[in-house]
């Protein structure tokens, strides 16, 4: 800890990181989908998929494990679904491109289903759900990862925290976003553990005999949601398989346990997979009777008597809105740590830091 | 506790159940289809959710809360959407129905999602989400209910359990069927510890002032998947409110706050609400690659080697598979306070109990 964070104005950072990406090697258009990505991670405070993972990303381009010059193509489509192969370029574009189709394609028929295979680490599920409210839609993204995730009574990581976000819009209410891992906990809580040299909680990690641990340096992978079978982590596990399947096989892409990380020996690219939907409402009701209906079950939840100690209930998202607001206003708050790793990714490709 | 279960053979107890459904006024089908998913329910081993159930749904058909008559019909459709009015019908063949007609215009489309307002309680969710598998299909079902769940840091339950189902084909392995409630429990755990009069682990439920119990009459309500916010209730509660939302609002029946229940005062219909979905595999990518990768997954899965003390790691669904071997080969236990009971109903409407 010691030092405290800095704050950088979003735009600043965001063009900042672009021009890092360019430096590496990506394309104008491929580098602005993804600093704009990364920048809205660390806007609504989701600070671990945000500018602190650049260094990640440069690690994966620096070592060629991801094409630059990617052919984003149509796999097969029906009237509502489409398929697509990113052919290993960064996972920012490939899942922007695959949702976008996606919300035209469920503008035109009703609801569609987009799979993408062969692809990479997309940042934050979050924002690629949130693209359908500005259509007015609602929007569901989904990816693997690197196996971190133990199933119910094995000792292993076979899975990914397999993250689910869901986007739904509201009429003068803020909308529902949810956007979750399906385990107990992201892993960069206990990265966080480690650097404060803090015990963890009871329930969020397991070490590698498959036990709960409390001690972030003995834990070696992540519970499901649940974390205990009595607690229902068998549920955890079930929901996390849903999106393996969805995000790997039906893809067509690797399934955790064998997508390629930072640690695996020799390197190879990742062929990660995503999922994604999206449906129009007045396919199912007139829309204007939906958005009152959501309005008022919101404003109920919003108000509801929270109990003792709490100061009040909120609706997904609703983190993640205050956040937005106090760093539009304020900048984003970046640790010193991260800003010279950020700087000297900058030197490294010939792009001064304006921070 | 006491007397043993009695074991009753499946035909005959869904036999039996249909013709005093029939008793109660449901024409021969839709007691046919009811009887079938109740029966589904105890053969797979969810007991919560099959015969012992039949005294409830007589309980709504006597009172006339339930249409014998119902006019369900289309209230819009598009190519890859439906929508359903089960006009207060029974929920099991409304359900079945809707599911039917999800995974026809799959077959045609590739992808389609249903939903059903003015429903009633349909039994166990998996059995809709199976009905995909009989086409080599992806189902998924979910509904909403009374209101069970607290949303974190709320008093009092707003939401209900919220299940969601899915079921995805292999090839040569068993099929994944995810059957689960994104509660920590079900209510039915809790009832069980009453009969019991045994205490109930911490963190499945809540009493009047919101706080966690484990004195089973003093619960009132159950924690969301997570059990506290430390440990991820507020991923279960984001999760039920996904379920709420396409049962609820999207379908256009009540949400679960205004669901009617048993302890409704004045009776009223429930206004449940149900939504489905299906796709073709190959809508995606070959059929028999996807099988073949599902197929590699699962073996792993199943072959993974258990922590100390378990014996063996599950996919979602082994469970309910083993329950079905044995209760199939040796019949349904029924506790004899239940057979009881459905020896009253019948009495009640003349139909004799072969049992």
């Amino acid at each position: 800890m010691g030092e405290p964070n800095v704050r950088v104005d979003a735009a600043v950072l965001q063009q900042f990181t672009a021009d890092v990406l360019v430096g590496f090697g990506l394309s104008r258009d491929e580098a602005a989908i993804t600093a704009e990505v990364l920048i809205a991670s660390d806007i609504r405070g989701i600070d671990s998929h945000g500018v602190p993972r650049l260094g990640y990303y440069a690690e994966r381009l620096r070592k060629g494990l991801i094409n630059l010059t990617p052919n984003f193509r149509v796999i097969t489509e029906t009237p509502a679904t489409i398929a697509f192969d990113a052919d290993n370029g960064m996972g920012h574009p490939a899942a922007y491109r695959a949702m976008r189709r996606c919300i035209e394609k469920a503008r035109e028929t009703g609801l569609c289903m987009a799979t993408v295979r062969h692809s990479n680490h997309f940042g934050i599920a979050g924002y690629y759900a949130m693209m359908a409210l500005e259509e007015g839609l609602c929007g569901v993204a989904m990816t693997n990862a690197t196996p971190l995730v133990i199933p119910t009574f094995a000792r292993e990581p076979y899975l990914s925290t397999a993250p689910i976000a869901v986007a739904i819009p509201a009429g003068r209410e803020r909308p529902i976003v949810v956007d979750l891992a399906t385990s107990t906990v992201a892993w960069g809580k206990i990265e966080i553990a480690r650097r404060e040299e803090k015990p963890i909680p009871w329930g969020w990690a397991l070490d590698a005999e498959g036990n709960i641990t409390t001690d972030p340096f003995a834990a070696v992978a992540l519970t499901p949601l649940g974390a205990t079978r009595e607690l229902g982590s068998h549920k955890g596990y079930a929901l996390a398989l849903v999106v393996e399947v969805l995000c790997g096989q039906l893809a067509g892409a690797a399934w955790s346990r064998y997508v390629a990380g930072s640690r695996t020996v020799p390197p190879r690219p990742a062929n990660i997979g995503h999922a994604f939907m999206a449906w129009r409402i007045d396919a199912f009701r007139p829309e204007e009777e939906f958005l009152a209906e959501i309005d008022q079950m919101l404003a109920e939840l919003r108000a509801a008597e929270p109990v003792e100690g709490q100061p009040r209930v909120y609706v997904p998202g609703d983190p993640e809105d205050l956040a937005e607001a106090d760093r539009r206003a304020n900048g984003i708050p970046v640790h010193p740590k991260v800003l010279a790793e950020l700087r000297a990714l900058g030197d490294e490709v010939g792009v001064p830091a304006p921070f």
